[in-house]
């Protein structure tokens, strides 16, 4: 059994890898730490655990945790992310990290997105982006895997193949995600509250977002060079789930059908990515780890839409993927079927 | 007073208008029409309006139509439309229709996306449509106006000034949109039960949509060509509203700042477009006229996001401003504050 | 012009004031206060009046309110707002006190559910609660009126002309209320997050609720002694509105019959209560100053179902109703149609 | 392996039964048909399933059902379901009918509450009913089992224990369950619309439902006569979830506490009923096959709360409990953790 402990267990992220874990077969849950709520029992910060995971939150040291757990899944914010994994890494713990703060090639470009110093900026380009439907062979063995955006989840997933293969024009790329309140985390803010966020369809971001240079960053290795791509945010009221649409120009001459095409051959042999001829809803892959994928011509563009469940593929589903291959299980187990 | 009539009440559009109309200071409303519920008392189909009016559901005769009512709002499906509203116009009967029957202007085009001949080729492309912000002076004393579709209204404003003054690119146009459930109307279809809504983030129409024309054709006045637009159309779960994202490039050397100053002189003197320094959200537009717009770098595109109530700026609103312009009264009557 | 000002403008009870007080053709805002906002645009609290509003909010002394307004509406929390309006009698000022400060008929129960002490006991039980349909005739010309709470409003409109005609039984009441997130304010807490709250039917208070001594006393005025009522409140993921399901027992001999024409004949001249045949739902009321009301026979017992719109006939509604008897207006000026 | 099959696999107990027996580590899904979507694939109609499952809606005779497989579950609406479940029955195949047509103890009581006759009489009392917490030692080696209603579940979880230890009077006993849209069924209905569930509290049902007769032929086994009960169900915006509310009377002298400790004497060695401290919400419950109970006082009343997932605990979940029953496996086989 692979002992697992979950940093910040409290969020949204957290509980959702908690209860995916409690599905693994070959998974114990064996720490779960928070600052705030130091003491209590886990199921009072969620009372869906009530009779199904008896544990304690605690604060615990980086070597206490380190004893206990064969892998540390981290949910912290960022910054606080990487300040408490430089720690465990040290002590050869094993990490997924749920945070952004290993997911960028570079720590300028990390200090200029969020605002402060990266405590370990070597790392930054050297950790394994846990996507593995791209990057499957440098997932293994690795003691680190910086587990991805799900909003740069959907778009890196369609656009990747038909980037690297070189069918659509990497300096005319538009993503525009509609995205849950999920997404913004647990937090106290007065656009989260229930009667603010009820009947509200309102953007988030427009070119500002901190998942556009992971976006990029990321497409960058397929593309050869840095895709040029404008990125709008948008939320809704609905609590989990992504739906990204993005436009594209394919290069003259190559029709939608040679993209889907090109996407069915990249992810024929990968588990959880579907190419569907319907159009996508988030609520097909609702507490799935699936993403549905679909190409249909737009004008004189292309527009692949792309959903997912943001908690799910884009966070603890993946995780528990990066974990598989980490431990060179069946990449699949625990999240299917 | 004026007297009008609804076509077509037991719908959402129908509802709407007769919740704005009953505010009206100077409407009177004589007539509600509907096939199905013939007989029945208006408040059966609308318990809302119990107590505030007493109306028979009729299914009257176009000349009856004609003698009660000074202006007949249709809220009837396309094609039914316009096969009634032919009859009240020969009556003399002033109408202003809320179907998509009379906005494009050519048969072969409505043709060609509505499946159908219309019954009054030679009105289209002559009828007034209305839209006051662009189109006031051709709405006075008019007897017919065709009210604009919600989707189109909220990519045509933004744009219609831009192209004009040749600010952007007329051949590089995204319309993105994110509307509600009630933009589909009160239709039993399985995609509009409750349980498949919610929590639904889902695509509705990938350059398909009807409106997609509608835009064309009214954009192709102010830009002297049809312009190229790809239209996205996405549905979540909300009663109420639209947010479009519009995602454009400026002529060489054209800041957002220029397409902010030029949206702002177009509307400045107009009562319900407001130009607004916040991200804007349906909810701040929501049961009113207004129309909220906002202007965006993203990369190397501007992106204009515009939202508003596709029930009334989109719908029934738009309706009683094109009654008041029809009848030379104040154009923000029934609508302000 | 009645010029009026809002004491605690930024909350959700203060912008459905702004907005009902807009429409009202006798009224003049003239005054909007907030601590936390002070100096700010009402319009960067309320989005929603931009360009409908042009007021700042302030931090006002009681003299400068006093001098700008003919009447107050206080939407400050409890406590705060009674030290507010102690201030503001003094002076000679009009106060319509949204809050719960005046409504109860005793300190000392004041005392035991509030918690703390009430700066002016003596009024306690003086002061007019603002129920027009059961006590018009204390309105008028009144200096303080305690506007009710939306629950309370929910259980006293049915059950007082039955306890007062003594068809029921004083002794045998529940009332099962299912509210809005509204009700709760605009808070930061945890449960009003969008995420929690949606797909969330959960209850809130099981005889605990601070408006269960106010349907008490209020009803103890009708029934000749203290109702004994058992009330739980529960929330569901709506925005607005509460609807109260109401158990009781008629008097033997009694029939539910009796029971509506006791209703019908109580307000059959008022203007806002309807006894209706069909099931009632807080849609058909949603932002309307009107209160549906249904009575069914259930087993050997009889149930009313009562549904209102908190922020409305709830809150701002019905302040406005007091509002129009204070100043001798038409008591549905600027409420219908 | 026990082999699955699924009558009626296109609504949501559908659907729900089969992403659970997906799950379930026994079993075997090989059959699942459909009158009307009959050839289809599943996935057509649940694109939820693409992928993961991938079989024909068929319209199958009685006698390939029995072939194909060990037991059927059947998801028809009440009638159909006891017409198909009487040839299968026949045939020797095992059947668990998740509609209500074998759950009441009498064929007089079936015909008054369904309006039609039952094609098996004799069954109805003889049919074990489905709720293995209070009935487990009469599910083993059965034919057929009658899945218990979710509405029903949620009252007599919580009062049979009370009543048969007679802790509380039988005759004053209010049942108030506020329920979700997905107990209403995939049915094409105006009420269920998104634009009218949306911001609706409304009541479904007074005293009317088809679970109330069900809820006092279940108690009155435990009472040792029928109790007399008040049933009200409301219907809220949310898919899943119903909360009840129970009203009670303890004999003289009881305590709440010692109606608590009933309830932990009774469920302690049970797998899915808790006994919570907190006040409950089906969010706590949702997508589990977990029943969330509390006890509070409520002035001279004491209260019960009780939450579910009606498309687990009340249906599909329920479903596979009995079946795991039937075939002597450990009964929270597939449902945990």
């Amino acid at each position: 059994m692979i002992r697992v402990g979950i940093l910040g267990a409290t969020g949204y992220t957290g509980l959702e890898a908690l209860e995916w874990l409690l599905r693994h077969p070959k998974v114990q849950i064996v720490a779960a730490t928070s600052r705030q709520a130091n003491g209590n029992m886990l199921s009072d910060a969620h009372p869906r655990l009530v009779g199904r995971l008896k544990l304690l939150l605690e604060d615990l040291t980086p070597e206490l945790l380190n004893e206990r757990c064969d892998v540390v899944f981290s949910c912290l914010p960022h910054g606080a992310s990487a300040h408490r994994i430089t720690q465990l890494l040290k002590l050869g713990c094993k990490v997924i990290d749920l945070s952004p703060d290993y997911r960028l090639s570079d720590a300028a470009l990390y200090q200029s997105w969020y605002g402060e110093k990266h405590p370990e900026p070597m790392r930054l380009g050297n950790t394994p982006y846990g996507l593995p439907e791209l990057f499957a062979d440098q997932l293994h063995h690795t003691q680190l895997i910086a587990n991805p955006g799900s909003y740069a989840t959907s778009a890196i997933l369609p656009l990747a193949p038909l980037l690297k293969e070189k069918l659509i024009d990497p300096d005319d790329v538009i993503v525009d995600s509609i995205g849950s309140w999920s997404t913004e985390g647990r937090l106290h803010k007065f656009s989260n509250l229930f009667c603010e966020a009820s009947e509200s369809i309102t953007t988030l971001s427009i070119g500002s977002h901190r998942e556009l240079p992971e976006m990029v960053d990321v497409l960058c290795r397929f593309a050869g060079s840095k895709p040029r791509i404008s990125f709008t945010a948008h939320l809704v009221p609905a609590e989990r789930g992504i739906l990204s649409t993005l436009y594209v120009r394919s290069r003259s001459g190559v029709t939608p059908n040679q993209l889907r095409e090109c996407l069915h051959t990249y992810f024929y042999q990968t588990s959880f990515v579907r190419i569907v001829s319907n159009l996508p809803s988030t609520r097909f892959v609702h507490r799935t780890n699936y993403v549905d994928i679909s190409v249909r011509e737009n004008g004189d563009r292309i527009t692949l839409v792309c959903a997912l469940d943001n908690l799910v593929k884009g966070a603890a589903g993946a995780a528990i993927q990066n974990m598989n291959y980490m431990f060179s299980l069946d990449p699949t187990l625990g999240l299917v079927p």
